[in-house]
């Protein structure tokens, strides 16, 4: 457990990067952990683009600095895309609830798997939020409609020291009944 | 790096609960997990309701069983109501998106987070998809109006075996630009 609670702790947004080029392997890797994630009805409505090729890296870099504080992802080394894809659900939640409805979230856990996975890994990661994803999905040849569930940047970091993490108080956040 | 995917190996939906009180501090341990899971601007958009009183169980317990196939619950020693609460983003995001924008999938992280430390500490867990909501709120002193990222059921597992994960082939799931 403590193990666990050390590698959470030590995740963090990375917004530096590493001169250091990503191994294959271990973004295959951050794609295992990915779809090992839970889903409503196990409808898995999730997909994944991982962008390497050095010259694909730097072209989705452009359009994903939509913000000043952005600017770092120029040094990223690889990103992965997560693209919500149509849930079928079990047919008494059918009935019940629309196919999308717990897409959201599923691919929150997801894209959060890929966080831990790439920190036990060594390697630092950032989920963006805010891109330009008609451009990005024109890079990488991803039908214009798709929802991206998000953007996350990856690459050693320059710098592994854990920042101290700024979280409200749990006193404020959990009560017990 | 292994430890890690064996832990996501082992995390499974755990829909039989053995005859055993789950600890006050297991349970904390979960909430501090989640509250170390990534957010949007961090604005940490959750907070948690965890029930362990056994009379609040039950009564829980009632209103989560919604379909058939959840009436494993009536076994269940605890659970943890996962909560929306206002997001406050970054200014230049905020100008941009609106406040909840990122909460489902942040929500989806944090459930993911519990069930995570929960296997981690030798607990099952199941995150529930449908419920009375209104019941739930009612016996727990939730506002009507809030929002349910999610209810998850924990217990010690009857039978702590690994299923085998069903998953879509990966070929099917990701590609690589």
């Amino acid at each position: 457990m403590s193990d666990f609670m050390d590698l959470f702790g030590r995740r963090q947004s990375c917004r530096k990067f590493a001169d250091r080029p990503v191994e294959h392997e271990k973004l295959a890797r951050c794609i295992e952990a990915a779809c090992l994630s839970p889903s409503g009805c196990n409808a898995q409505p999730w997909s994944f683009v991982v962008v390497e090729n050095p010259q694909t890296v730097a072209e989705v870099a452009v359009h994903a600095q939509q913000l000043n504080f952005n600017k770092f992802l120029s040094k990223s080394k690889a990103f992965i895309v997560v693209l919500e894809e149509h849930a079928v659900l079990a047919p008494a939640v059918r009935r019940i609830l629309d196919s999308q409805y717990f897409a959201k979230g599923d691919l929150g856990a997801a894209t959060f798997a890929i966080c831990l996975a790439a920190e036990a890994q060594g390697l630092g990661s950032c989920i963006i939020g805010i891109y330009d994803r008609e451009k990005i999905a024109e890079i990488l040849g991803i039908p214009i409609e798709k929802q991206f569930g998000a953007l996350i940047a990856i690459g050693y970091p320059a710098n592994p020291k854990v920042r101290k993490k700024i979280r409200k108080p749990l006193e404020e956040t959990a009560r017990y009944a």
